[in-house]
């Protein structure tokens, strides 16, 4: 199933590292892409360019004007994160079978109540307050039973070999 | 299992955010409590002690001078999160199995590589650079194999209602 991301609402001031965060989570966690609204941040989309550079994969970021265009014109399902919304483990079987590509739609600092009506599927990874990179790693795990744990990124610069003790880093070389 | 996270290395003026994220991710995902090192951050410990107030649990959050001695110190076992170590779907089942209290080790900007060696497990929640919340969710996920989803936090002042569309709270009186 591919998955995009859509975090709503960024401020370069305030959501920077918590936006990487959360893109870097996606990437890791099997997303294809993401968008995301709110102000524009080339500091995020570069770290973002960097970390595909180095490890490998096409998870790409493109900031969007609007949500409400993003989430009418999409043509899957759409899920929204939410600590209001469904258990996870209540509705992922649903939204499995679904074959449709999904948007996941993650909130900032204040979502719009549209958004709720929006949404095929409100979700709720747990419903205590935590954070949104942890909704949405934890959501994807779920959503792919853990095989993107294995998951390969190609066209990768470096490779780490995982190891009991200490940091092995491979440099790949003759990539394409 | 006894789980207390141990936060490497925090930087108020950096990581306030993030770190928070971090806590609420352990406090919802079955964590008993935490530590941290670096600077002390008496704003982080508020809203952590806040969300206690409100969503109930006894997750408490306390800051520790030496990361050495609470590692030197811990009498059960100590998981560390690092993108370089063995992967969690391989050591999962054998940290599950070890009966001890565990301290989990999350890093901060530089982690001392005297770290990987007083590990009883260096684990990697994939070894892909994604986010200290995200790994240290997925990674309580998998211990308690979901179960920690279903989770009840006692004393709690407010309780969310799940909802298909929109958000109910509950507001609880008469708890003790």
């Amino acid at each position: 199933m591919s998955i995009t991301v859509l975090r709503l609402g960024h401020r370069p001031s305030r959501d920077k590292r918590v936006t990487t965060h959360l893109l870097l989570a996606a990437r890791a966690f099997g997303a294809r892409g993401a968008l995301y609204t709110g102000t524009r941040d080339p500091s995020v989309e570069d770290s973002i360019r960097r970390v595909r550079e180095d490890w490998g994969g096409e998870f790409t970021v493109e900031f969007v004007e609007s949500w409400r265009r993003a989430l009418r014109e999409w043509e899957g399902g759409i899920v929204h994160l939410t600590m209001y919304g469904l258990p996870l483990q209540e509705v992922i079987p649903e939204i499995r079978s679904d074959p449709t590509e999904k948007l996941l739609v993650v909130g900032g600092a204040k979502v719009p109540g549209e958004v709720f009506g929006l949404a095929d599927w409100n979700v709720g990874v747990t419903p205590q307050p935590h954070s949104e990179v942890s909704a949405l790693a934890v959501f994807l795990h779920e959503l792919f039973r853990g095989r993107e744990l294995e998951a390969e990124f190609p066209g990768a610069r470096l490779r780490i070999v995982p190891q009991e003790r200490g940091k092995l880093v491979e440099e790949l070389t003759g990539r394409v």
